[in-house]
């Protein structure tokens, strides 16, 4: 990927995001309780970088063969009539967010995108309820695109089985924690349904609601499913070589606490002990040489390259997907998202 | 409510709940992750009374005005094609029993239909996660009943703004809990979303599934809020006058935690100290005879009968509604079920 490419994407996603959180702001107004819709939106206006969204509306534009200058996303064309994508796109951003709300009450993480966890800046009871409220915003908003009808019921229904496998996910990785023998196949399954089933179906529903066939929706959804398994990859290899302050939590958090991720079970079965690795037991506690030489570790046994390759293989399957797509500017932009998964460095 | 019609309710609801426990078994298989799915099963297997499922079937089988003896729940009559009413009627109960658990999180309760409530008997984590999948599981099965599509979208639209007005409801409650001068109206307020909207779902979404009118749909929306207003009113009331062995927790622990109900909000406004009725803060330290001079000293401020007449009024307002269906036995049903809900002692 040149530095051009990745400014066209970078550029790509900020027009969009700007888009989306235009709609957040008003698919979510904060209305009575107002501590409750506070909540909802305190972990949305802390930022992220709204890529579901944004891999949804370019989906969207490139079956629509639209102009990303003029088109009007309220308004947008589709088979028997216009819908409004935002609504669609606020959806899926919701489902992310109320995710993380949840997620973060059961990690008990302090931080999240550089400010407290909901659940330390409000409480326990209004982080749950905060999730709760954001997954059933999340359905009002995607029942409620003006999509034709049996349209919207393919939309919502991938929409909810899509949850079901999100909580399935975190359910798996949980589990995880306290086994042992985790094999790399189970860990790709549980990555694919706690993170990548959001970006398939991100990348699926906006063809479902726009009316494109069921080979186009499979395409979309391989795409997304592929590029969201390399999207977890990456993260779990930022956590180990980017520095602290620029990734904004400690450097190599996941092997203080022992996470299993796809490093860390290469290794485990290239002989290396993985759980002696890192003896300090707390993130606050250790110190950036042993870090520095546990990672150096991982580096000599492959791992780090294993996990590499394993991403740049997945977006390189990921991208074969994008044929079923016009040739146009928004699915070179999905081609370079895909890259960009696996180069960003945050 | 004559002893005879009470048992006509109770027969109706037997046999209901029955079709709907072998549909529960079937919609929510124990699968992988198992300890998930297992915690999603618990709180459904130790009980309840399925209420709202019960009054979902009996709303559909009246206007298909069909023989219950001979109806077929998963090819059920509807316009334009058969549908599956069991899964409609398992929606609403994973949505009730998605609330229950996470209202036991927050409300920090023990105890739930006599068992251990999900995260004490797994844990927070698991609790959490089994509420997010039952919410899921609930959508799947909304979407999924084979009604012509825009009924769908209307009962999938229904079921999530109910959802968010579930929350909104929750929200205030707990609210409520840290107010001095809280209104019998903003109690109401309360009582309706966090309680009355699933049964007017209840009631509605049937309608809305088999293809009925827009006045018919309302004004089962206005039953199911009436009735579920005064089911609220009628639990708070249980709390304060049924004896602890019988209601399977403390009498009176409403009033030990200061839980604001239509009783305390009269009595409060009749001049009653509320907040020193029972002076023991614990549920455990709390003494029958303390417990029976706080209801008396309610009774004599007329707040007990101001709450029974109350809901007594909204269980008549309800039944006002019932006019819309055919004049058939579950009509009539649905009338006792509404009486049956203020004259219940569990």
């Amino acid at each position: 990927m040149t530095s051009q490419s990745q400014d066209v994407v970078e550029r790509a996603i900020a027009s969009r995001r700007e888009a989306v959180n235009e709609a957040v702001l008003a698919e979510l107004p904060v209305v009575e309780p107002e501590r409750l819709y506070e909540a909802t939106r305190y972990l949305l206006d802390a930022g992220g970088k709204r890529l579901r969204p944004t891999i949804l509306m370019l989906v969207a534009e490139s079956l629509a063969d639209v102009d990303a200058a003029t088109v009007n996303y309220r308004s947008f064309p589709a088979e028997g009539g216009e819908i409004d994508l935002l609504k669609a796109a606020v959806s899926v951003e919701n489902i992310q967010t109320f995710t993380l709300i949840h997620d973060d009450i059961m990690d008990d993480d302090d931080l999240r995108r550089g400010a407290p966890a909901v659940h330390r800046e409000y409480d326990l009871s209004t982080a749950i309820l905060a999730g709760d409220t954001l997954y059933s915003k999340a359905f009002e908003a995607m029942v409620d695109t003006g999509a034709a009808p049996d349209r919207s019921v393919d939309a919502v229904r991938n929409l909810a089985t899509t949850c079901t496998k999100i909580c399935e996910g975190q359910s798996l990785d949980i589990d995880f924690e306290s086994r042992d023998a985790v094999t790399t196949d189970e860990y790709l399954e549980m990555v694919e349904l706690k993170t990548a089933v959001l970006y398939a179906a991100s990348a699926s529903i906006p063809a479902r609601l726009v009316g494109a066939d069921d080979d186009t929706v499979d395409a979309l959804y391989g795409y997304g499913l592929d590029i969201g398994r390399a999207f977890q990859i990456q993260d779990d290899l930022l956590d180990l070589t980017i520095p602290s302050d620029k990734l904004g939590k400690q450097r190599g958090s996941d092997l203080v606490e022992n996470k299993q991720t796809l490093v860390t079970l290469h290794a485990r079965q290239q002989g290396v002990d993985v759980d002696g690795l890192v003896e300090t037991d707390s993130v606050d506690a250790v110190d950036e040489r042993e870090i520095e030489a546990a990672v150096d570790r991982l580096r000599e046994a492959g791992s780090i390259e294993f996990a590499r390759e394993r991403a740049r293989s997945l977006v390189e399957s990921g991208k074969d997907n994008l044929g079923v797509l016009p040739d146009n500017e928004q699915r070179d932009v999905l081609a370079d998202i895909a890259d960009y998964l696996i180069e960003r460095e945050y």
